[in-house]
């Protein structure tokens, strides 16, 4: 049995307009490595019905999950849940637990429930809810498609209230060494390695330390952990001779 | 006239994984906005070779500009340049200026010439050259394709050395205020400020301060600035009323 797929979808302009560091990617990124999910790609896309429908058209059928961020809340310009009610061909509906919730969330503020509040209770008809812990107003996920508030803590708290719906893969191990050396140093026997052990996944990243020292860090990865070590240990033999 | 468009693909399994934060695409988003080109995309997929070439095909006629960054390193893993060249039917070339560069680079270092670091001169035929001051080793372009490295301050000298390449269109203007009002306040006002100026992009932002209070970036953007000063003169007539 192979593992989940899934794709992450940004939506927004502030982060295509550089405006905005997105600090969601890697999040959810590291929850799926950790849950043996497969992230096959990532979309950033502005805040366009037209774009988010076809990006989600696009992708739906080819994993196992999606996953979106950003526009859902009460400006003009969240437009999320809309576009997937389009998407899937059915209408938002006012849903009376996300109501109640976020009535509850603003009167407990000592705040009124304008028509603005409101329009995040609008959800896609056959959708089930994401709580939101912090701010109130829920996600929702609709077949395969889990969306979520673009905003960091929000997001992340959406995310562990979704986990327990997701299938679980075998979860990937991983294994790194840094060493002093320049990988173009060492290139060669990497491929080597790499090609005796096609199921660990062996990544090579260089980094720079302030002493204008070049280094490398060796990632290795593999549901394998029996092949995960002898790799590992073939490759603390290897690089012994440069350090 | 209108603007120039982009899309950026950044390549590396790091990032999926969640190993890396990527930083390159807010520093690419930045400059293309000062720049008037309009960024309509992100992907951010892995090093494989099917998929790069995949993304390379659907993207490369609907954008002006594409910029990839990730995977022109020494390694096993670097396998960008040979997907791109397959993209365009072309084969990899020793680039003799690419290979005088890298040759300089290393033995100014004190190292030699081994067959990883002589894989970075192999260019897909027909491109030129994009600069490296950083570690030597070039990026390329080939037709609207910009591709560059993956490691930060390498991949945005290259920017810096292709910037003259690129067409510019009209900037887009900013202007921003921050208010500590929660956005669902103002929301209905400001969908009627939006409505009223089509050719300003409004985009409000929820932030929180540690002290639990709830604010808005109100961010306004246009290429016509006397329609951008007018919005945001509105709009600060608007708020006047919460604070």
């Amino acid at each position: 049995m192979s593992n989940p797929t899934a794709a992450i979808i940004i939506i927004g302009n502030e982060i295509l307009s550089g405006r905005t560091q997105d600090l969601n990617i890697q999040y959810i990124a590291q929850k799926l490595s950790s849950l043996g999910i497969k992230l096959n790609e990532v979309r950033i896309i502005g805040d366009y019905s037209k774009q988010i429908i076809n990006t989600i058209i696009e992708l739906k059928d080819k994993y196992n999950y999606i996953f979106t961020t950003g526009g859902i809340g009460p400006t003009h310009d969240d437009i999320t849940s809309q576009a997937i009610a389009d998407c899937f061909g059915v209408e938002l509906e006012k849903n009376p637990i996300a109501y109640e919730l976020i009535k509850e969330y603003y009167i407990s503020r000592g705040q009124e429930l304008n028509s603005a509040r409101e329009k995040m209770a609008y959800i896609p008809k056959g959708s089930s809810l994401i709580y939101n812990p912090i701010s109130g107003a829920p996600g929702f996920i609709i077949e395969n498609i889990y969306v979520m508030a673009g905003v960091p803590h929000i997001m992340q708290a959406m995310f562990e209230e979704a986990l327990p719906t997701l299938q679980k893969g075998e979860e990937v191990k991983t294994k790194q060494i840094d060493v002093m050396i320049a990988e173009s140093t060492i290139a060669e026997e990497l491929t080597t390695l790499q090609n005796k052990y096609p199921q660990v996944e062996i990544g090579s990243y260089p980094f720079e330390i302030p002493s204008k020292q070049f280094g490398t860090s060796l990632v290795l990865r593999s549901v394998n952990l029996n092949l995960l070590d002898s790799a590992y240990s073939e490759l603390q033999t290897l690089i012994k001779k440069y350090i």
